[in-house]
């Protein structure tokens, strides 16, 4: 018998041989209907795989990204299938399963293309294809084994691929007519694959090399329910809608100018004003929490990165050092905030009492990342962190820890991410010598941030081997309302800059002693955050942070007079407030009003400014009464408190 | 007779030969005694030299810059006699009043030095010879006379001079036993020197250019007054006490470092704090005015500055372009914002209903300068401008103008600047075609800054020839507590980039039109603003910017407990307090805290603590009584209100 231990620790005894399907089949028959891959020993395994000795096991469906791997893995062979069945002589490359998809590279036989018409007959076959429930089948081949298939069937593709792999290393999967050089896994048969899309078309280069011939990408993406296909489209759509670019740009948030240069927000007024309410937000909680802020240029000399060990790492891939004239100086744009703040913690001696000190400042960072790299303000060449280091004892890393952990769960509240996990980065156990730092720091940073997280009740996976050479960190991902997931806060502990700078403070033994760093980024970037909250919120912000809390429409002209005393007396009260003057109908201007995405539309007409008061309607809620203008300013500045307060912490 | 007109529109008639001093008597013996020198035509002119044409005439005292120079002037001539008594064999280069002082350069006979012993010496034999009553004589001299006597004379300095002047234009003057290659203006006689001091010495290259002879440059100053020479000293070592950089060590608001760089401030939590006061200080009287705030970034694509005319200007003496690895780009970092705002303003069409539109941006930018002309915050590398740019249609300039004047004023006033004068910089009436933009937008533009200054009633001098190629300006100069004068605000008008990037509006003629550009920073720039900030206030700064309001000082350890809960009240309600709880003697805490420049300083003992009340003793005051801590908030708040809003606009 050989022993399987399951996550929640149990450990189960089973035959020799025994497959992932069967265990799934011990434990239920909902559980085996769902499996699609399993995890043996950390290493994503074909539910069918005999297990021949003890292991560590876990059951992965479709909705885990193990499970979703699996099945477009499978779904990639599933569709280069289909290809050869209508492409006869295509030659296959590579086909992994990425994120939210899959693809195939192929080199197509001379004279055909697939375009976007095409879509629906690969579709087609694919589905006709998968009802035959052919099953995935694993073998070991030979090196020379391997060549010879792929010579006889003239793929030079895969035999330049199997030239670079070591014998005794190699597997073939198989299913139905077709067969492919694969590692694997894959699903137990075609026939679990019940919805498939091919989403696009694009030229990759062999080898991503550019002198190489052009291959054919195509994309594609399944499911193992129709209505789970319908989901995904619908979401796609929805994403397309919510793209941060294009509401951005309606919104009047922000721009680009290729005169300014690529990847470089211009922040347009009312995304300079919303992303100046984040940072008072944030500069709030911060000062309550004994941060202090500081300022610093945004360049440096160039020996500030070679002492942060910056400029040997990334010189050479940076925006290239500034000279200036005749004192043959060199500065670097800042890459990160960090060293500045060091040298200012070295401005002055410390001493134990004074730590832990917190040093804040919304820093601009220039990175360079190649033009088409770029997209939107999640991918940019200039952006703000709204950075801190916190400098403090060993002893206080935990308390500084939860300390922190709070800020950021109360942003996410406050800015409704219901939903996120976190990843805590620890080092490779079984390779410390690659990490900078004592080993009795290490141990008691990974484990003050493991009873952080602890403390706190989050959801974490720990990842072995994911820790920064220079300390281990704690990452925080939200799901948007479509469920994509996104990278925001981070923290990380650091122990080596404070060994580079040479920071010191006075211990109460009366010796010097390393303070150990913190960086911390709640927010990641304001470019970055600002891009994922207009995608999740659709572009309609929370009241306290929407560029315009209300519009004034009155329903003729006769009240334009009206309109604008109000307009005086709402902005008078800190409420973000416009008029709509145009000479249109009032259905029209409650339209274009809504898809401004403006919380509250206020009606003016006869009986409104006779008696001095507002017809409110909510942004998707439609009319909700007729107020005096007191109430309605009380009923925002109630609902703005009640947002900003009600987390807090 | 000839006319002469006065300032104040004013004309006489005089007969020809008259000297300014014998004007000045024919109005009044006290302006006699007084006048230093006149200026004639626009040019400083002797009061002893004859007038023998009409001539716009003003004459001028010790008081003002032309007094100043002349009398500066003439006692360098005074020095270099007794130099010439004392060091005999000594040769002259040059000795020119500066603004608050004069110097001569000299090449000392071998073997001989001057050193801060020597000084007395000098100042003696120059109030000796002061006391001969000379009279300064001035001559025209040709070109090989002038040579002849310094060949004579064995000057080689002077005969390199007089090689470069042109026969014709030569001048000596001559008092006592000493004769100088000058062109004047000088005092009718050196007896009006009654109060001397030379101040300090150091080496200067021969024409600047350090393979020439080294020769010493002597500093010196006087006056007409013995107790102005006792003020000027005062002033001197006040100055020293107030020296910003001094200050700004001393209060912890900002530090420098040799590896971030040069001339790029770091700003340490107490100062960044005060500064983030003022921004949110300026960004409250903007919003109410109309500004709306952008955000840009601190690098742009070389095209941009060459499309604003700024790299073909500057572009050699600048920070050199940062280049991209692979991609060929080049980007500069910004050295002024106006650029980025005529992109974000070129981002969408505007019509003539929309203007003005008022952009607003704390825009740091990066300038190149000598390291040896670094100076604390007054000339850095990288600063931060209050800027803000005024896209507005030409009929709206004045409005306009009127509007950056009131906030100007509401700063200074805020910030207790009461002494400032503007200057306006207007074309050259004699060279029109070397400015940019239209005859008629030129007028306008000039006589609405002229008109906004006069409904304003502000004190303004007007300079012609001073304006900037692109457009007039109105630049502010205040007077600190020391009479220093400093630059600080600028308003300048611009045809020229709105012409460079193709600027537009549409206009009720359903035409396109340029906009015009209004540049304008009422602080300057962060920087230089601080800085003046500390010295015009010796670091005790108005409530509502002091980085510290109030400390609490235990009389002894037992009342810690009851400084903390204070301390805890004081900081909700936002007032900025510390604890001092060393445990010194209250005499001791009181002057330390006084030398940090805190303006309350809240005594708590016994009594104190039993009837949870706070003793104040207010900066400079002393006691001012015992209070409970509600009405200490309510003192607090009503003189912060009361400096912020006594001035409001």
């Amino acid at each position: 018998m050989i022993k399987i231990s399951f996550p929640d620790k149990q450990v189960r005894e089973y035959e020799p041989g025994i497959t992932g399907l069967e265990i799934a089949k011990s434990i239920s028959n909902r559980l085996a209907k769902e499996v699609v891959a399993a995890k043996v020993n950390g290493e994503i395994w074909d539910i069918m795989r005999p297990i021949h000795s003890d292991a560590e096991i876990s059951l992965h469906d479709f909705e885990s990204d193990e499970g979703k791997h699996t099945f477009w893995h499978s779904s990639a062979h599933l569709m280069a299938q289909a290809l050869e069945h209508l492409y006869p002589g295509v030659k296959l490359w590579v086909g992994p399963a990425l994120e939210n998809s899959f693809y195939y590279d192929v080199d197509l036989p001379e004279g055909t293309t697939i375009s976007e018409a095409d879509f629906k007959t690969i579709e087609d076959k694919m589905l006709e294809l998968a009802r035959q429930k052919n099953p995935f089948q694993r073998s070991e081949v030979a090196k020379d084994e391997a060549l010879a298939f792929y010579t006889e069937k003239g793929d030079e593709y895969k035999i330049d691929l199997i030239q670079g792999l070591e014998d005794g290393t190699i597997t073939f999967y198989k299913h139905g007519d077709f067969t492919d050089l694969c590692r694997g896994p894959h699903l137990p048969n075609t026939e679990l694959i019940k919805a498939v899309k091919i989403l696009s078309v694009a030229g990759a280069y062999f080898k991503g090399d550019e002198k190489n011939k052009q291959l054919v990408r195509i994309y594609g993406v399944s499911f193992p329910k129709q209505k789970l296909l319908e989901e995904y489209l619908h979401n796609l759509e929805e994403a397309k809608k919510r793209d941060h670019r294009k509401l951005g740009k309606e919104l009047d948030l922000f721009t680009f100018s290729q005169n300014v240069g690529q990847g470089l927000p211009l922040w347009l007024p009312k995304g300079a004003a919303l992303r100046e309410r984040l940072e008072q937000f944030l500069k709030k909680v911060q000062k309550k929490h004994g941060y202090d802020p500081v300022i610093t240029p945004h360049i440096g000399s160039k020996s500030l990165y070679v002492t942060s060990g910056h400029y040997a790492k990334y010189g050479k891939d940076s925006f290239q050092p500034i000279l200036t004239p005749d004192e043959g100086e060199e500065f670097l744009l800042k890459p990160m905030n960090c060293p500045h703040h060091c040298e200012i913690y070295k401005a002055r001696p410390h001493s134990y009492k004074d730590l832990p000190i917190r040093y804040a400042e919304f820093g601009t960072v220039y990175r360079y990342e190649q033009s088409g790299e770029l997209h939107g303000l999640t991918r940019v060449r200039g952006f703000t962190q709204d950075d801190a280091h916190i400098f403090c004892r060993p002893d206080q890393l935990k308390e500084e820890f939860i300390k922190v952990i709070d800020i950021v769960l109360y942003i996410f509240k406050t800015l409704d991410f219901k939903d996120f996990i976190t990843q805590i980065s620890l080092r490779d156990p079984s390779n410390t010598e690659k990490y900078i730092g004592s080993e009795e720091n290490w141990n008691k940073a990974e484990q003050a941030i493991q009873e952080a997280v602890a403390e706190k009740g989050l959801k974490a996976v720990v990842e072995l081997g994911e820790a920064a050479f220079y300390g281990p960190k704690l990452d925080f991902m939200v799901k948007d309302a479509l469920g994509r997931k996104w990278q925001l806060g981070t923290i990380q502990v650091d122990y080596n800059l404070p060994e580079r700078f040479e920071l010191e403070y006075m211990g109460s033994d009366n010796q010097k002693h390393r303070p150990v760093m913190i960086h911390r980024a709640p927010f990641g970037s304001l470019e970055r955050f600002v891009a994922v909250l207009i995608e999740h919120t659709a572009g309609k912000f929370p009241l306290w942070l929407a560029p315009e809390q209300a519009v004034i429409i009155p329903v003729s002209e006769k009240y334009n007079d009206y309109a604008q005393s109000l307009l005086k007396i709402l902005n008078n009260s800190d409420i973000r407030t416009v008029v709509d003057e145009r000479s249109e109908k009032v259905g029209r201007k409650i339209r274009d009003n809504e898809l401004k995405r403006i919380p509250f539309l206020l009606i003016v007409g006869e009986k409104e400014a006779e008696d001095g008061s507002i017809s409110v309607r909510r942004q998707g809620q439609g009319d909700t009464g007729t107020f005096t203008t007191g109430e309605f300013i009380q009923i925002v500045n109630k609902e703005v408190a009640n947002e900003l307060e009600a987390n807090e912490i």
